[in-house]
């Protein structure tokens, strides 16, 4: 990707669109913000409040909301956060139907 | 504590003895495994999955089970693992009921 495309915040008229991937954190910048206190990537496993998640922080201020993860599990908008692991902002559990690889963008 | 000292495992006849604390982990040992897969301290947070939780594999060869934290939080036999975090073997959740220090031995 061109680094110098400028990244356009999606508008309030956009449902529907795919929103905004959420922060890069972790080693290696390898995973993403799930909420401000969660860093998970998909050959990493899950960071909860950790100094990994640090970064994630800044999710509270982000202009339009992020969304990280593809498919969904468990309850309360969980989605499928590294292998074997379903997470919301409110936390991680372990969940075999985020087993299969390739889940996650 | 003397290094010296053996370490005796607890015998099946001593049920309502503190059980052994689990495995250390993490950083700097700094943390104690929750299970197989967690690893959390309370300077550290929670790690679900990554390689700081490889050594807790070990914990499925334990000959007498082992239990880390103190005070109960949440369901299904979950305590608290680092401040503002729950956890159980099954995951972490944020709990603010975890929140006061030295809640870990």
């Amino acid at each position: 990707m061109d680094s110098n495309l400028p990244i356009t915040p999606c508008p309030q008229v956009c449902d529907g669109d795919l929103p905004l991937d959420c922060l890069p954190c972790g080693p290696r910048n390898k995973g993403h913000c799930f909420g401000p206190n969660i860093c998970c990537g998909e050959e990493l496993g899950c960071y909860l409040g950790t100094s990994e998640t640090l970064r994630c922080q800044e999710e509270n201020f982000l202009p339009t909301p992020c969304e990280s993860g593809r498919k969904a599990c468990g309850e309360d908008g969980a989605s499928c956060a590294a292998p074997g692991i379903c997470c919301s902002s409110e936390g991680c559990v372990f969940d075999s139907s985020c087993n299969q690889e390739m889940l996650f963008a």
